[in-house]
């Protein structure tokens, strides 16, 4: 399919930071893509234009009832210089899911990744090539239309715009401290869960920065019927290593079907490694730890791509994993994925897109 | 206390709407209400500006997180020219409570209400006269901070924006008919159903469009742990006539904490006509509507005050309650709000407060 954008290119490049001071999400690129939705033309006017404040009505819908979802993905800059975008299509794929339960219009999969790699390309001297570090790529829609009705929006814009961040882990891969949470639900079946949407991340602050001020990383998310099923750790998918099987979550309407999450249960099952998509109580956790069979445990998402858990503080009790290092198979799936990501491992699984 | 705001009149002032053709939140007045915060000066620089756009960078945190709480509320123009406000402090009060559950740093509630009444003084020709109309009040926060991290903001911003608004009901009250949702759960205890946040109103989009399509005004939404208890008819809070006592839905947690809601709890106490707030499953008003003893059904909330629920398809079946027409009660608490508001019926418990 071809299709044209309009380019603007910037008069101005900006100064691009230091490769050491990256951190997550905090500087921009020159140029970013938009794309606008009306009732009557449908998704229009696709173009990249320079990076720009967005001018917003203040009665704009998504200020008020939240109308929008999002992605997030990276793009990785290989010792031969290419440029590696992991799974976009997934990505693009679950913002249209995100989308239909949003009653937002959905946009045309391949013009989105199409515009993604133009975007890219013309902000390349932005991917950092210093080990660990990436482009990370946050595609957004929001609702704009400027009224106050509680209902569906008649306009939107679908935006994408490029950071270049640091690597997750400054010193290595390291595990953190965990608070499992009692008072605070993130989702419930039949809500947004299983969307990437606002409002379950702004529903997730408070336990957060409750948890930050007692010394925690992050929350471990219950379900919010029983109150006992594990569902989610901050916002990445959660993974257990028990008696040797590596168990999740199950997709059950409430959590997110993240893209290394599903990655993960792939290259568990091409390594032939026994692995289980199922509910999870923290019972069955406690049980294990105590049989002495909790033997790792670790998020999974994007920015951290692996994230391993060595203290799990629930109920009254603390659980300490792996002797609170990272295990073996946390390790393995950490050197895999970042190593395909990089270009340095074969990629068997024909996951990555080159962006050309 | 003394408040100084600066104050920044508009130079081209707007062609004002007939007021025939408000209808909700479309038109807005020719100024608004802003404060700005950050960590190092807390809330400031509260002032009055001509209404325009908001220009915020792509990063800000509202469009990917949804950190963002707000209120809704009206001022009335009396017959013989008096402005009032119904209960604002009660607004400004929830606004707190709600930022309290979203991680956003309180205002002071005092300074809001000044602030609100020098912003309706400048505005005051906007408010109509015409029986039915409104001016409809929009305080709300927004987290501006353009960074990607998914933590709370380090920056807000406060606004109030004021919209002339039309009769809720052109031609009189009327019952409107009402989907019991199934699949789709608008909020879970632990979840953000108490606070007035934009997650909540982006989670029923979908409910609400599917409804419409066949017919429906709104949806009654059930709770998201049994699915049978009663919380909320579309973004309203939900009250029924059950062989003469007027029953609602306990606040449990997940159930907005309504103005209007809370007015009539006080109306009713206050007649001494006999009101319970307690678990309301739907079993219980089927079996009541066998029994012919559901005698009215409505929803309560700003724009509307009063909306009697006339039919009520639930699981397969389909009640016609008052005969499809509206109750007594229904009536009687529609009239004596709105007459208050209006300073037409004496305000006995106080509600009022003037703008002058």
């Amino acid at each position: 399919m071809n299709y044209s954008l309009d380019i603007e290119r910037t008069a101005a490049k900006k100064q691009k930071p230091a490769a050491d001071r990256l951190g997550f999400g905090k500087y921009y690129t020159d140029h970013m893509f938009i794309m606008d939705y009306d009732e009557e033309q449908g998704w229009h006017r696709p173009r990249i234009i320079p990076y720009q404040p967005i001018s917003l009505d203040p009665a704009a819908k998504v200020f008020h009832y939240g109308q929008t979802v999002f992605e997030g993905l990276k793009a990785y800059r290989t010792a031969d210089q290419r440029l590696l975008l992991f799974r976009p299509q997934k990505n693009f794929r679950r913002l249209n899911q995100s989308s239909a339960r949003l009653s937002i219009p959905s946009i045309d999969e391949e013009l989105a990744l199409h515009a993604l790699k133009q975007l890219i390309l013309i902000d390349q001297d932005w991917i950092p090539s210093k080990k660990g570090t990436s482009l990370y790529i946050r595609p957004f829609i929001i609702a704009t239309e400027p009224s106050l009705g509680a209902s569906s929006s008649t306009h939107y814009q679908f935006m994408i715009i490029l950071s270049p961040v640091g690597s997750y882990y400054a010193e290595g891969i390291h595990p953190v401290k965990i608070h499992v949470e009692t008072e605070y639900v993130r989702a419930v079946k039949g809500g947004t869960g299983m969307a990437k949407t606002a409002g379950n991340y702004a529903g997730s602050l408070r336990a957060q920065d409750d948890a930050a001020v007692n010394g925690f990383a992050q929350v471990l998310w219950l379900d919010g019927v029983h109150r006992k099923y594990i569902e989610e750790v901050g916002s990445m998918n959660v993974f257990f290593k028990i008696n040797g099987k590596v168990l999740t979550p199950a997709l059950n309407g409430s959590i997110l079907d993240g893209v290394v999450r599903n990655s993960i249960l792939e290259l568990l099952q091409h390594w032939n490694i026994p692995v289980e998509e199922r509910m999870i109580s923290i019972d069955e956790l406690h049980e294990a730890y105590d049989n002495g069979m909790l033997e790792e445990a670790f998020g999974t998402g994007t920015a951290a791509v692996i994230s391993p858990i060595g203290e799990l503080h629930s109920l009254g009790r603390r659980l300490v994993i792996h002797g609170g290092t990272t295990g073996e198979l946390s390790a393995k799936l950490y050197d895999t994925l970042t190593g395909i990501q990089l270009g340095e491992l074969q990629d068997e699984l024909g996951w990555m897109v080159q962006v050309s």
